[in-house]
């Protein structure tokens, strides 16, 4: 799956990547590995700010990933780290919370139209997690539904059958339907039972990896309501990805549907670890009775830097950016695309584009040329995930991304 | 389960207590409640400084917790601060992992003499789950024997069965035995199934909730690690709480056992989120298979944190401070209880202390009432979870909070 390198000598990242191999699994784990790409992308990186980043050797790229998602308004955003900062001299975590938990919850509650109260955590993981439990301590009972492929953390509960490690007793509980299909859904219910069913659970849009992102149907969300209030099971929406990014108010608000619980953290406190559970007053009681805990879940300063980042996006109308600039790169990229003869697909909210080629599947190797090829001229993108921008991405970084993703376009026609 | 309350007006803890009633459930969650303490606990917290912590009424208290343990240096300490906010001045959060991963890595490598290589997450429940999770894609095998009463984070396998939320399903592959005893993990192997078994779990010593520490006996780890090269499981040890403070190495590095896997959390970081996984050789190619990720598992600051606190711990020889206060502290508890005419047991390493009152059980009201009075007079501890102390914990402090402990007796000799 690895395509020709353009890379120069990068002593540093080479020198890293060595060291990491001995102390860690395969030198790196998890979604920031880089194993698969072309040499062109570096694995290590020193620093970050606003829409770029730099590697550990010096080289400079125009963000596209975003750390996957917590970057919101920029790398190394001074006015959050202050924020954090400030709190954390004073004592981050104590033996109880400080102010900012209060001061953050109330903002969360009056923001989020179908949040009643929120439990702070760490990793998304722990937020769709809890509201899990908290669906089967109210309702007794054990099935979740979830859409096939859809990713909802490392939690047994939420990974293919067949992931190392875990057991057929992780999944003796979960069914599975088709994104945007009620139909499947529908059988999902019959073939768990109706009243066995906890909880149903839904990204705000399909954003699996290796395929085009698919809005929600508007029919669909509110038809997966519906089923959920029919069977008296509760409506998950897992908005960890999509948190601040579509809606303030929750990412399934615009399509009139509001979940009992939903699922918030990447971009919570741009950057600093922070997940949120939202729940509907009906799923309170509940929650209060879950084992909940954590050593750092109620730590100050990241809260801290989640109200700061909060009111900054809002003051700055930061969504809206996000849309004009987010949506600026996807004509861009098509126009690009069409104009190098290439087919491809440009999907994803505005702020969460992903580009995929036609046919690359399954090797995607066009896909893996074209992201190295942007790599190597400083664009940092990813070949199969979505990719997430920033408020910091203004016009003019737009425009240099743009530059280069047509040269990345011209690389790859030369090199078939 | 409450006391007579000597508490004062405060306004700001019950202003904050009555907003926080509104958005969190039961206002509060996890092991920072302080609903079934008397009111002379504060819930909220201002800041925090070396050995004490100030509540949001500005009252101070020699602190005996230190957060449930990630304190390990003191409150707010500037060196380690410094070093993780130059780092995340940098940027902490990026498209891979920054040199600090691997700095840490080798360093804990290098320091732990089990580990071969390591795996960073956030909560001590992600590193007890990747121990797991890791065994089990090991091995093909699913079973996992733990302690009965231990607490190895708020994963559903460590979860009792009757935890709200949790489910049937969830216990299918988990065997409880008796801490120290090895006749019932023979029991526990026999009842599971030799070649069924993972792994098994184990706390350095048995430091449940609600009773006194106990010590393991050497005879009892060397057994456990003796039934786990038998029977081909892996010896999980669950460093969550103790790592750093028993042993730099391990806490079971002096009974000689080295387990194949084991998790740390709380102290790494004096404060900041951190946790990592250690294993051995044999295990690496099964941590290498598992899906093991996280939105900010690699943020770099909280590493640069984790590289400083152990840093400073080693120089000051931290462990052996808290160990010499450890001692004092608990030895004066003893000779204050006894000159009061109390029948008290003073338990666990040094550095983590509890004081059970004799047949306190099941109300603990002589433990709650005396804990009660320790804060009213300015000292936090816990009255059924064990203490931790830090390295800031000096003579003069230990001393001071003896002094109040102290009146902490008389008040309650003189209530009863």
């Amino acid at each position: 799956m690895t395509t020709a390198s353009l890379r120069p000598a990068r002593a540093n990242d080479d020198s890293y990547r060595e060291r990491a191999l001995k102390v860690i699994p395969n030198g790196m784990y998890g979604h920031l590995s880089t194993a698969r790409f072309t040499d062109d992308y570096p694995q290590f990186f020193a620093r970050g700010e606003g829409a770029k980043v730099w590697d550990v050797d010096g080289r400079e790229f125009i963000d596209l990933m975003c750390t996957f998602g917590p970057i919101l308004l920029g790398h190394a955003h001074p006015e959050v780290d202050a924020a954090h900062n400030e709190t954390a001299a004073r004592g981050d975590v104590l033996n109880g919370p400080g102010p900012e938990m209060v001061e953050l919850a109330e903002l969360l509650v009056d923001q989020v139209p179908h949040s009643d109260w929120v439990m702070f955590a760490k990793n998304g993981t722990d937020a769709t997690g809890l509201a899990l439990t908290t669906a089967r301590a109210a309702s007794g009972r054990s099935k979740v539904l979830m859409a096939r492929n859809s990713y909802h953390g490392i939690d047994a509960w939420a990974l293919p059958s067949e992931a190392p490690g875990t057991t057929v007793e992780d999944h003796l509980n979960t069914v599975w339907f088709d994104y945007n299909d009620l139909d499947s859904v529908e059988a999902a219910v019959a073939q768990a039972g109706e009243g066995t069913i906890a909880a149903i659970v839904c990204t705000p849009h399909r954003h699996d990896v290796y395929t085009d992102q698919v809005p929600a149907e508007r029919e669909f969300a509110q038809g997966v309501r519906e089923i959920c209030d029919r069977v008296g099971a509760a409506l998950i929406l897992d908005d960890v990805r999509c948190g601040l990014r579509i809606d303030l108010r929750g990412s399934w608000e615009r399509h009139g549907v509001r979940p009992d619980l939903s699922a918030w953290s990447k971009s919570l406190a741009n950057g600093y670890a922070l997940a949120v559970l939202h729940g509907a007053e009906p799923y309170r009681e509940a929650a209060g009775k879950i084992v909940a805990t954590g050593s750092f879940w109620l730590a100050g300063a990241p809260m801290a830097a989640a109200i700061k980042t909060i009111e900054i996006l809002k003051a700055t109308d930061g969504i809206t950016t996000m849309e004009t600039q987010g949506t600026r790169l996807q004509d861009g990229l098509r126009e690009q695309a069409a104009a190098h003869g290439f087919e491809v697909s440009v999907s994803g909210p505005p702020s969460m584009p992903l580009l995929l080629f036609a046919d690359d599947a399954p090797d995607f190797a066009k896909g893996l040329a074209w992201s190295g090829f942007c790599a190597h001229h400083g664009v940092y993108l990813h070949p199969v995930h979505n990719w997430f921008l920033s408020t910091a991405h203004d016009a003019a970084t737009i425009d240099a991304a743009l530059e280069r993703t047509d040269v990345a376009f011209a690389d790859l026609k030369r090199s078939l």
